[in-house]
């Protein structure tokens, strides 16, 4: 038997990791029969120009993994129990396809947006939304109570963390919602996540039965529509107007026992539900036997005064479940979220989250903990309110100059975007191209609203931009923006 | 109407919002009724001793909310649309049960191991198994890893990462894989999770309907048969011997679509599946049409040489997934998981996972990305390999020394735990709690187990204990097991 063995001393690869490969690829492929005699370590390493040793090695790697075995005095052979095939080390035959349940081909059919490459093919005034952009994050106090952890607790990392979250963060969590949010909570209720998709998934799960009807705001956060769209339930749907969901047009024959709303600010029209419809809503609720789910995705980022307290806080039946979020405020890629669980809801919802996953890093958790706590969360607000709060009043201005009639907008100063009504007739697909073409990308609002034919309106996300290109933006937009009425 | 503030100046509450609380409660308790007239502000302002500013800001508060309208030049009154009831602002109503769907219930129904708690109750010698206490981490490498993103790449931390996984990561992680476990793929098949939890349920809710057959070895993962049974699927389970799943002994009427083993290092009996017994249970895969879950979860952590080479890469189907984590050899804190998924399930899979869950957190995803593949990873494990390989030789000796004949376990010098058998008839929760009384905290081995009567044993974790504590937690357990055959 020849064996060729084609040895790089340059090669990362170690040289028994060398040898190893191609002994094991000769097996699998049948060139060395199963029962066949392997050439002897010295013979092997003279052939080869190597030391004995790393042959011997490579022969014991392929003998603790079953290709070979050696016979004492006799030397050593291919295992018998190997069955060669001349596939064995070939590429992956990419033609085989697993049966999806249902779920999955539901999964895999749901339409969703392109992830985008934000590297490639940038426009020149990007107005996306959605995340912030924190160029004065105290990046140094981040490192310090990330350090911290780091030095000091080891025992705090290799430990497995609660699957309901790290409890000084919930802690931390709650004694903020409390003082500024006007939400009624203990630590225990609240339960860390990694974002609204995993609390939404898991409220589904817990709640909702195909068929059963979901109770959403149109337009709304299209995710969360996916999501119900993906446990087969129906949505039922109510176009939002100047203060939110108008709860005096629910259907009297909606059965929906669940639904999702956004009452600080409308996502992503803008608007804020009122105090007489929150308690309307609550009424609903308790009449249907519903449970609502408050998104309270950027209650923190309002520009005018103190923040709205949460309809949770109104709450006295235990129906609401409130969800926040850390990526808006702190930075997306934290990837935190937080629940507010009502006590019926509480261990059912921890104990499936420990089913399905067993929690958030707890350096990263310790670290917002202390973030909190320690006042650095509320100072960093404030800055990003009144960075935030600037940016949006230059939108605004611009929008006013610029546009003026043509656009009508939610005058609530908050959040990180402002949704854009034309008037009916304009294409709201033409003016995205054509804003595309000068340089500027604005983003279609169709995609966010249920209706079959929904008002033309366009998303623009401030946070990103400067004032200069604020204004630049928003003029060219208006150079393409039809005058005309439909 | 008389109104009472009671104002604190030391409460760290601003005393605006203190004004806002008490009048806010009044009016949902109905104490000032609808339409009521509040007291003017410089009227108010005098009564509480503070200034007026405070009091007009509550008022705006409590006007933005919508529990007040102001009329011009006739005063502030409580909103008409205010439906106040004595409850409103009362504790939560704990009786409400929301109706759960059936997998809540299972949810809810399913057997859970008890959260630990770590503090309370520690035992002198904690024989705790399944995670790494790593030492001698280098804590300041990882510091200067995060340190790099936090203070340069602002644009990364401001966006949400793809749900697949950060790329650079995806890539080191292929590169780590093809090298050092022979892993075939490319780093698009590699996708970041939290964890194994959360790829077994994505994995079941694409692949597995209700009834549908698992095959699983027993003893085995507890949090996947849990997983598994939450999914209402049927768990056919082999017992292994020595070498892992016989896969000889998988019944011929056997209808499963999926298997979940840990060919590498069985947890957590022990044992390695020779080659023989991992080219069966491909071919028997590829004859029922069923999906392999190779769930590596030590691979890196054998104390004999080199690393064996996964199943995964013996498949030539792509009916192989293949499941690491770095919770054991980083920390589990970290809370990052991957899979190497087949062509096929690729686009499923990371479909599913956007809608569920938006993704790990990119700064760590990034620490760690630079951490494999600027070489720390490995030098840490080459570090960790001799640290617990002497830990295990240490348990190992003692077990001789002080259990010898009266106990069996694999002889495999991996992982970081040893799984001990008694023989027949020895209690194990007798001797779990004999060895409590002695300060010496061991594992039941039973709840590992799916047969309904399992041999005695014992789970012995060796990572978290220096060496005398090893000699002498054995040498307490022997004190209290017995010498008798069953």
């Amino acid at each position: 038997m020849t064996l060729r063995l084609s040895i790089d001393k340059q090669d990362p690869e170690p040289v028994y990791r060398q040898v190893y490969n191609q002994l094991r690829a000769a097996i699998l492929s049948g060139e060395l029969a199963p029962g066949s005699r392997l050439p002897p370590i010295r013979h092997l390493a003279r052939v080869a120009a190597v030391a004995r040793v790393t042959i011997a090695h490579a022969y014991e790697q392929l003998e603790a993994e079953g290709f070979v075995e050696s016979r004492a005095g006799s030397g050593t052979y291919v295992a018998s129990g190997v069955h060669p095939s001349p596939a064995a080390d070939a590429a992956i035959d990419r033609s085989f396809l697993p049966t999806l349940t249902e779920w999955g081909r539901d999964a895999l059919a749901l339409e969703r947006p392109a992830e985008r490459n934000y590297e490639a093919d940038r426009p020149e005034i990007d107005f996306g939304f959605g995340r912030s952009f924190a160029e004065r994050f105290p990046y140094d106090i981040w490192r310090r109570l990330l350090s911290r952890y780091l030095s000091t607790d080891d025992a705090m990392l290799s430990r497995y963390g609660s699957a309901a979250g790290f409890f000084p963060l919930r802690q931390a969590i709650a004694d903020y919602l409390v003082r500024a949010r006007g939400v009624r909570c203990r630590p225990d209720d609240v339960v860390i996540v990694s974002g609204a998709q995993q609390a939404l998934d898991i409220l589904a799960r817990l709640l909702l039965n195909p068929g059963d009807e979901v109770l959403v705001e149109t337009p709304g956060y299209r995710d969360a529509f996916a999501l119900f769209r993906l446990h087969r339930t129906r949505l039922i749907y109510l176009p939002v107007d100047g203060d939110g969901l108008p709860v005096d047009r629910i259907p009297s024959d909606c059965t929906a026992r669940l639904a999702f709303v956004t009452p600080t600010h409308q996502f992503p029209k803008g608007g804020t539900m009122p105090l007489s419809r929150r308690l309307a809503l609550l009424e609903w609720a308790k009449a249907g036997d519903a449970i609502i789910v408050e998104d309270d995705y950027d209650g923190d980022l309002r520009y005018d005064g103190g923040s709205l307290a949460a309809l949770q806080g109104l709450d006295r039946d235990g129906r609401v479940v409130y969800l926040g979020t850390f990526s808006k405020v702190l930075f997306p890629a934290l990837r935190l979220g937080y629940l507010v669980l009502p006590p019926s809801l509480n261990t059912p919802f921890v104990r499936a989250k420990s089913l399905v996953d067993r929690g958030a890093p707890t350096l990263t958790q310790a670290a917002v903990a202390d973030f909190l706590s320690e006042g650095h969360f509320e100072r960093h607000l404030r800055q990003l309110r009144r960075q935030y709060g600037e940016k949006r009043m230059i939108l605004v201005e611009a929008l006013n100059e610029y546009l003026g009639e043509r656009v009508s907008f939610s005058p609530v100063a908050a959040g990180l975007h402002i949704m854009l009504f034309a008037q009916s007739g304009v294409d709201e697909a033409e003016l995205v191209r054509e804003a595309a073409e000068r340089g500027v990308r604005v983003y279609a609002g169709a995609p966010y609203h249920l209706e079959a034919s929904p008002p033309p309106s366009i998303l623009l996300g401030f946070s990103g931009l400067n004032e200069s290109e604020i204004v630049e933006g928003v003029r060219r937009l208006a150079a393409v923006w039809p005058d005309g009425h439909g």
